[in-house]
C-alpha cells in the first residue's frame, strides 16, 4: 500500500506550532485500523505510591509534541514516509478503580492489535506497561528493554500486588516478558531492604546500573543488551526517571545521577533494527513540572522511539505485502 | 431539526477530565455547516505592545474547558440541548505577520458566517476582535458590549494603527460598530495622556468606569447596557483584563482594582436575552499564569457566554425552520 | 483538671517560624488520649476524579500553619488556654486501596473517639470525611454544616459509590448525618445533568447557592444555618474550593465566582456556639499551589475551626469534670 | 520653576515597556536636588523574623512599575506635570549588619529632606519605615497613616528591638511620630497574646480592624482618618500585606482576608488633601510571588501614592516660590 | 589612553548584588562614544515562529548580570582593567512592526560601529543577528561563529524571508558574511525536510552536529573551528539554545541533548585570539523560565563574551594609539 | 550495645512517603543522648550577602528526604543497621542576630559533641559551619573535605569578618581546621578580585578548580584528596553550589558550569574510609527552587553523606565498646 499523505504532521509553515488541536506530533486522530503505528495516551496513574500526576502526562505530552519535526537528522529515518502513523486517542481509563483499569487497558491493547497497529503509548505510570504487555504479548514471552531508575521488580506495597514498582515481575510471572531477554539500563538509589533486586537476579534480567552504565558509556552497554535481545519481538519501556532530573524533574520518583537525554538519545537510536512491537514513555508527571521541560523531552523521547520502531513496521509490512 | 445527540462533550463518568484530546468543552470537532455554534481559537498575539503570549490562549483554554460541566446551574440553560455546538480548530494566523493574519482570520470569519455558524472565540489579544467583525459584521453596523480594562480605542502605537489598544477605534471607522449601541465595562487603570478618551467620548461610547460599577453594581449596570444595546444584532467581547488580576494573572496587561469573577457572572446571564451574533474571550496569556487559574476562569466564562448565546441562535434557528 | 502548659504552640519569639519539626500549629505531637482536641492529617485522595494531589494537603498545611498564632483577635479565643490540642499524626492510608484506606481511616476515628479527643481533620479529598463519619457518629445522625462549591451528594462516578462527590450522600444513607439538619453554602458552578440536586432536594438538605450568598450576605446566611442545625450534636466540613479560586486556586476542583475569605472567616467564627463533634478542612492540593497561598489559608480556616470547637470541647470537659 | 520635561517616563509609543532600563516609572535616574519628589529604594530585609525576600522588592518594583502610565485616570492628576520626579536609586544597606543599615538608611533619607525632596519610597521590610522617620521628622511628631495587616508595635523580638515587627513603636518612643495623629487600617489575624495590642492603645493610636473596615467600608473609614490626622504634616505607609494575600501573595507575612484593591485605591486617592511629607510601600517580597502580581499591585499603588502625594508637594513648591 | 576606573562594576562589598538600577553587569550608563565596548540589549522577538518572551531578555540579563564578578578565574582576564565597558541602553525597536525593527536595529548598530564602539548585545531572538551585522559588517564578509541548535539557514517561514529561522541565510546572502569562515557548533534535533541543510551544505558552513560534537570534545572542534575562522574579523553568536535545556530552559524552542555549560565555557574562552567585532547572546525567553537559571546562564556566557572580545579590542585600540 | 530497632526510617510500605511528620529520612526524633549520628538542621541564612533563603532549607530538606530508602545500592551501606541515627531538630538561631546564631549554634554542637552523638547537619547558609567546627573541633585543628563553587576564604565583606563567603578563613585562624589538610573542590567562578585566592594559596590550602576537575575527573582527584586528609579527624562540607545549578538551582549563589551529581556520588562514597567527625550539607533555598529538585538533591546527598559517616562511626563505637 502506496502512503497517501494523509497521515502527515501539521506543516509549521502553514499551521504555527502553537495553533491547532493538540494531538501527538500533530498528527490526524484516526482508528486504530487505519493506521501502522498507534499513538496512544494511558492517563493512569492509580499504580503510583507516592506522587500522582502522570495521569496528566498524555495530554501534556501531546501538547509539547507539538515542538516536534518530521525527519529525524541522525539517521535520516523520516516515519511518516515509512508507515501510516495516527494519534488514536487514550486508552479507557478508570480513576476510581486500579482493577477496573487494568482490565480496560489490556482490552484496548487488545483490539490495537488484532487491528494491525504497533502502539506506541504515552503513560501514565509505570503499572500501564503491564497491561499493554498482556493486550500485546499473547502466547509468547517477548522480550524487554527498560530505561528507569528503578527495577520495578518490587513483589508488592501496602500488601497490593499491582502498582508502579511491580509490573515486570507481574509480567514475567504472567509469562508475557522472557527475564532472559530483559535489559534494564540506568538502575541507581538506595533501595529498601537489601533483597530487592534477589527477584530480578534470580530469574536472570540484566540489570545495568548507572555506576556500570557511567563506565562503559551509551555504545558498549547497547551492543550488549542488543545482543542479549535478540531477533525477536521485543517491548520498549522507557520511564522518564531514567533520566537525570534535571533534564526531567517532573517525575512521581526522581533519582539524581540519571542518564542524560545525550545518552539517551543516542542508545534509543541504536534501537532501530530491533523487531520491537510496542514502545512506551512512562512517568511524566506534569504538575511536578513548573518548567514543561520533562514535557518537552518526553515528547522528543517518543519521537526517537518513533524512528525506532518505524523501519521494523516498514519491514513486516512490506513482507507482508509481498507474502 | 432535531439534535442528534452526536454534538455533546464526552461524559466525565465515562472520560476522566484529564483524559483524552483536549477540544473546547470537550465537543467534537466540527466543520461550521455541521454547527449552530461554532467554538474557535484565534492563537495571535501580533497585536501586542507589551507582553506576548495570548497565541498560547486557545490550546491553554481548551485544556481547562475539560472542567466545564453541560447544565448552567443558575439559569438552566443546557446549551447542548438547544443547538448544535462543534470545536471548529483554530483560525489560520501567520505569527509573523500581521497584515497577513488580519487578512485571514477575517476571510475565516466570512466562511463561518456564510456556513451559518455563529462563532464563539477564544484569542490571541484584543486586536482579533477586529477581523472577526469584519467577518460577520456586514452590511450593518452592531452593538458591542465589552468587558475590559481598556477601552481600546486608542488611534495608533509606534504609527501602527493595528494593535490590541486599537480594534473598536477601527471598528467603528470602518462602520462594523455602532458606537451609539456600544457598552464598554470595566475601565480602569492610569492613562497616558488625558485625551485618552476624547474619541470614545465624541462618538458616543457608553464608557463605564470601574469607579461607577462600584457604586452601582452588576444589575443597575446591566440594565443600563442592556437598553443602550437594544434588540438589534450585537457583539459581544470579553477581555480577560476586565477581570481583577487576583482572578486572571495571566495576561498581557494586567491592571489591579477589577471586577470580580461573581459580578462578572452575574452580568454575562444578563445577556442571554440579546440578539447575540458571536462573542469572545480574550487576552489570556498562559506564560504568565503559572498556576493555570486564568485559563479556568477564561474557560468558564467561554461556558458562560456560551449559555448567553445559545438561547437566541436556538431561537432564530427554530424561527428559520418555521418560515 | 488545670492545663499544664504542656500543649503550647512553640513561641515564636524564641524558635523562629520557619524553625523546628512542622507540626500542626507547632504544636507537641501527642497521642489521642493525651489532648482534647486531636490535629489529624488524612493524606488520602484515591476518591478523586480529576486532578490528585490533596495527598499532600496534611503536609503542606501543617509547614504553613507555622504562620499561625496563638489568639484569635476578634473573638479572643484562645485555644490553648482552654483545652489540650496536639498534633495526633496521620490516619493510616493506603494509597492504592480505596476500600481498605476508607477501613483504616474509620478505624482511626473510632479510636479517637473511643479516648476522647475531639478531631479537627486536614485532608486528603472530600471523601475522607466519609470514614471520619463513620468514626464519629455512632448511633446518632449528626448535623452537618459544609461549606463547599459542591453538593457532593453524587450517586456515583465511573460506577463507583465512593469518590470525592459522593461522601455525603452516602453519609445520609447509612444514618450518619440527619440531612434535616444538614446545611450547603457556596454551591456553584454547571452541572454534569438537570438532576443533580435531586436526592440533595428529595432528601432535605438546605442549600444555598453562591447567588443566593451573594444576595443576603454570610450574616443572614448564618441565622438560618444556625437554626437549622439546631443544639444537637454536629459536624462541620470545609472544603477548600468553597473559596474563590483566586484566594484558593490549589485544589482539584476549582469553581470561579466563589465565597471570600473575609466571608468564610465572618461564617466560621459564627459556629463557636454549635455542639461541634468535629471539623474537617480538605481538598488543599498543594501541587496545584505554586505561591503556597492555597495552604496558608486552609492553615488559617483550620485555626479558626479550631477557635470554634473548643469553647464547646472545654465546656463538655468542664462539664464531665463536674459530673 | 517651570517644569522643563525633564522628568518624564519613557514614551511607551516610542520605548515598548518591556525596552529599557528599569528605572522606577521609567523616569530618569536623578540626584535629590534635582527632584521635588524621589523614587528610592530601600533594599534591605534584615529586620524579618520569617520570610525574607522584600530585598529584592525595590528592583522587582522597578521592573513592574514599567506598566504605569501617566495620568491618574479617577483624580486627573497627572504628576509629572505638577512636579519633578525621579528615581535616586537605592538607600545604601549592609545586608549583614542591620544597626549599620539602620543607619546608613536614616542618614540617607536626611539627606534627602536637606536637599529639598520628598520621597517616595520602595521596600524592604516595614522596619525601613523606622529610619526613614529618622530622616524625615525633625523636630516634631508627624501624623501617620498606615495600611496594614499587623500594628507593628510590638516591643522586641528575640530580645531584639529592632525588627519589623516594632517600628512604630519605636517611631513613637523616639518623638517621630504622634499616635495621637495615627491610624492604622486593616488589622487583623490572630495574636501572639492578648495584650499585643496593649500599648497601641494606651499611647492612642486609632487602631481600625478589617473587620470594622467590613462594616464601614473605605469611604466612611477615611472620613474618620482624614480628620484625626488633621491638617499638619503626615508621613504614609503601606505594607503591601494590608491587601488580601490573593491579591499580593509575594510577602512575609500574609494574612487572609484583607482589603482589596479596588479599596485600597479608593482610600489612598483620599489622601491627595493631606501634607504628606513622604510615603512608603513596603513588604514585597518576589521570591514568594511567582506570578508577578504582587510586584504589578505594589507598583500600581505607589503611583496611586505619587498621585496623592504630589498635589501638596507642588503647592508647598508654589507657596515657596511665591514668598 | 589610561582607563579611568569610571567605567567599573559597582563593588558588592558596597552595594548588595540585589541593591541598584540593574545595568549590564553593574556598570554605568554610558554613551556609545564613551566606551570601547559596548553591552547592549535588544529587546525584539517578532521574528519568532511558535513561543514568544525573548523580548524581555535583556531585562532579564541585566538582573542576573548583577551575579556577575570582575576577573575571570581561568584566563586571568580583568575585562575592566583593559578597556571601558558601559551599558548603552537598549537598541529601537517597534513591537509590532517587523520590517521598523530591522531598520532601527540596523541603523543603532551602524552608529556604534562609527562611535568606535564594539558591541556585546543581548538578544531577542535571533533574527536580531542580521540587523547586527548589517550595522557592523560593512564592505567585507565577515566570519562567523555560531553556537547554536538550529543552523537558522531556511529559506523562509510562512513565506517570509525575516525570521528567527533564517538569519545566516540572509546575512550570507547580502554578503555580510562569509560562509567559507563560518562554523556552527550544537547543531541538533529533527529537521522539517530531509533538504533543510542543503542551502548550508552547498555554501560551504561547517556545520558540527552534537552527535561529531560528543565524539570529539570540546576542544578538538575550536582548535578546527580557529582554523576555519582565520585571522581576519568575526562575528560570534551565542543561541542559548546550543545548551543542553537543563542548563536554559527558558528559550523558545529547546532542543534536548544540547552542549553543557561546562563544554560552553571551555569553548568561549578559546576565542580570546579571534579578532572579534562584536558578540551576541540571544533567545533567553524569561517567560519560560520560572527557576531564573536561564538568565544567569546567559549573563554568565555574555561575561565569557566580555572576556573574549576585550583582549582584541584592547590590542586594537593600542595599535591605533600606537599609530 | 545492639541496634534495638528503635531508630528505623518509616517503612513506605506501611506509611506513604507523603505522609507523617517530616522528620530528617522519616527518623524518630531523639535526643543527642540516644544517638550515634544526629541529623540536625540550621536554619539560618544572616550569613548570606545575597539571596537568602537557606534559612528554609532544613524543613524543605526534611520534607524532601521522606524520598530517601534505607540501603546503598552501590556499596551495600545500611546505616541504620549500624548505628543510631535520629532527628535531633534544629540548631537554636536568633534570625536578627547573627553574633547570636554564632553563639547559640555552636553551643548546640558542643552540646552534641559531649553527648557523644556525631552531627550530620543540614543548613542554613554556609557561615553555619563555622560555629559547627567551634563546637566539634576542640583542642586540634581537623582535616577539611569542602565542595564548593567558592572557597570561602574572603576576609570579610562589608566589613563584616562573619558572612557565608568567610567561615573557612576564621576557621583556619581559629585553629579549627589544618590548612594543610584541607581541600576544596569545585571551585569556579569569576572572582571579585585577582588576590582572592591569595590567603587560601598562602596557607596551602589544595584549591581544585573545575577545570583541573574536568580533566582528572572524580576518581583521581578522590585519590589525592584522600590522601591529603589522611587518618586523622575529619569535617565534611558539602555546598550545593558546587553541583551544577542545573541540579541545584535553588541556591543563593549559583554557578554554571558545575560538578555533575554523578560525579559528586561517586566522591562522596570515596570518603567513607575517612574519620568523619561530622558532616553538613548547606545554602539549599527553596524559594529559588520553584521545582523542588534542589532539595531532592540535597536530602539525596545527605543519604550519602550519612552511608560516609556511618562505618566510622560505628567502627568507633565497637572500639569503645571493646576497650
Amino acid at each position: 500500500m502506496a502512503l497517501t499523505g494523509k497521515f502527515e504532521p501539521l506543516d509549521s509553515g502553514q499551521v504555527p506550532r502553537f495553533a491547532g488541536i493538540p494531538t501527538f506530533m500533530r498528527l490526524p486522530l484516526a482508528t486504530p485500523a487505519e493506521v501502522d503505528i498507534a499513538l496512544v495516551g494511558v492517563p493512569f496513574d492509580g499504580g503510583v505510591t507516592n506522587r500522582a500526576g502522570a495521569r496528566h502526562g498524555p495530554r501534556e505530552l501531546r501538547n509539547q509534541s507539538s515542538l516536534m519535526r518530521r525527519v529525524h537528522h541522525v539517521t535520516g529515518i523520516s516515519p511518516y514516509d515509512l508507515v501510516r502513523v495516527g494519534d488514536c486517542g487514550d486508552a479507557p481509563v478508570d480513576p476510581i478503580s486500579l482493577a477496573t483499569s487494568l482490565e480496560s487497558i489490556g482490552a484496548f491493547y487488545a483490539d490495537l492489535r488484532e487491528a494491525g497497529a504497533v502502539p506506541l503509548s504515552a503513560g501514565g505510570d509505570h503499572l500501564v506497561s503491564l497491561p499493554i504487555l498482556r493486550g500485546l504479548a499473547t502466547g509468547r514471552p517477548v522480550g524487554l528493554i527498560q530505561f528507569d531508575a528503578h527495577s520495578d521488580t518490587y513483589d508488592s506495597f501496602f500488601g497490593n500486588p499491582y502498582n508502579h514498582g511491580t509490573p515486570f515481575r507481574r509480567a514475567i510471572e504472567e509469562g508475557l516478558v522472557d527475564p532472559k531477554r530483559m535489559v534494564q539500563i540506568g538502575l541507581r538509589g538506595a533501595i529498601s531492604d537489601a533483597g530487592n533486586y534477589d527477584f530480578a537476579n534470580a530469574c536472570g534480567i540484566r540489570m545495568i546500573f548507572i555506576e556500570e552504565f557511567d563506565r562503559r558509556g551509551p555504545d558498549d552497554v547497547m551492543d550488549e543488551a542488543l545482543e542479549i535481545l535478540g531477533s525477536g519481538p521485543v517491548y520498549a519501556t522507557f520511564d522518564i526517571d531514567a533520566l537525570d532530573p534535571s533534564m526531567a524533574p517532573g517525575t512521581g520518583t526522581p533519582e539524581i545521577g540519571g542518564i542524560t537525554t545525550r545518552e539517551a538519545q543516542r542508545m534509543v537510536r541504536r534501537m532501530a533494527g530491533l523487531d520491537l512491537i510496542g514502545a512506551d514513555l512512562v512517568e511524566v508527571a506534569p504538575p511536578f513540572d513548573p518548567s514543561g521541560l520533562t514535557a518537552v523531552t518526553g515528547a522528543t523521547l517518543m519521537f526517537e522511539l518513533l524512528c525506532a520502531v518505524a523501519p521494523g513496521v516498514a519491514a513486516r509490512r512490506s513482507a507482508q505485502a509481498g507474502a
